[in-house]
């Protein structure tokens, strides 16, 4: 279990960390604008702070399944520096957006480019592996022959 | 790791691009009616739209665990068979409830009876397996020598 | 697989189980309280009880991914145990939430305290598993020499 998965093992305690980071400094920014539970408007700076979290949030499952299934079939390295980079295109996005809704682009196009990449890694890694246990075709053994 | 659970890393990665699917057509959506970020409101055409991918989000989690543990615990072929169900009924959801709420009835229930189903699949699976790991009951030899 | 993981995939499906229960009461409230989709506010209750549910939807897979780590890197039985505990501060904070705000507290700071705790467990695990894979120093076996 530890060799072929601890690096995506621990990019996914520090994500979870962000996450965690990214919901308590919704809360924070509930008392600095005084928008009291269950309310989620009434403060332009609360919302953008708000919606840029839920964004976060929405996205999150799908980082975890890209990168592990990247990180399995693919290549743990490879995939865990992408994941590395997701962290620090959301830490961007979420200070971005926060300040104002323009600010968040840049962040989000990084985020969704390495997401991109991850299944593309993944969908490769897979229909590799599929086609070697199937098939008995193994790609890689191929490539090196010729 | 690629034998017993390839199937699901492939629909993984496929439910996975939905999601990012849904996603995408949010922001497709948010252009379209003029809802200029941070607001989730104003138009109910956008707003429908919103509420069936923020549904699809919090149930996806849901589906992914129930998914993987009936997939590993009770049958690989079988739960990937229910998860194309459900990728296919979100569609339905999604589509349906973005023309009228009325219309994501069907599809709803469809994917609620999938994760029900997964979910039973993964509880018998993970029962099973406790039995025979740490009692050395083994229901399905059991059954085999009746 | 059975083996090492057999009461996390046992928990993950209770905790599956208990987010759809989430989802459900929310449906529940929509009809008593009359808040017609897709709209998510009208009454103070049910956007009491929808936000509840969309804190656990947020924090569920923080959750899952810090019960596996710590689980499968540090210990599955007191990972369990720790999930339990999560599971039940979760319902506290569900129930509180829809009957007060105020109510909330006590069960988010037992559930926040538990996620820390499991991030710490997790860490630590991968940090000896790092240790021992690729630097040959295992913590656990220098300590029974001393």
């Amino acid at each position: 279990m530890a060799g072929n998965s601890i690096l995506l093992a621990a990019l996914s305690v520090l994500s979870a960390c962000q996450q965690s980071y990214f919901a308590l400094q919704v809360g924070k920014a509930r008392s600095k604008y005084k928008v009291i539970p269950p309310a989620v408007s009434g403060s332009p700076e609360f919302e953008r702070i708000f919606r840029a979290q839920q964004n976060c949030v929405e996205f999150y499952p799908v980082f975890m399944i890209t990168l592990w299934m990247a990180g399995l079939y693919f290549n743990q390295v490879f995939a865990t520096c992408l994941g590395l980079v997701y962290v620090y295109a959301r830490y961007q996005y979420f200070w971005g957006y926060s300040e104002d809704a323009k600010k968040r682009i840049t962040g989000f196009r990084l985020s969704l480019g390495v997401l991109a990449l991850l299944t593309i890694l993944g969908a490769v890694g897979i229909a590799n592996s599929f086609l070697d246990e199937y098939l008995d075709f193994n790609v890689a053994k191929k490539l090196r022959h010729l």
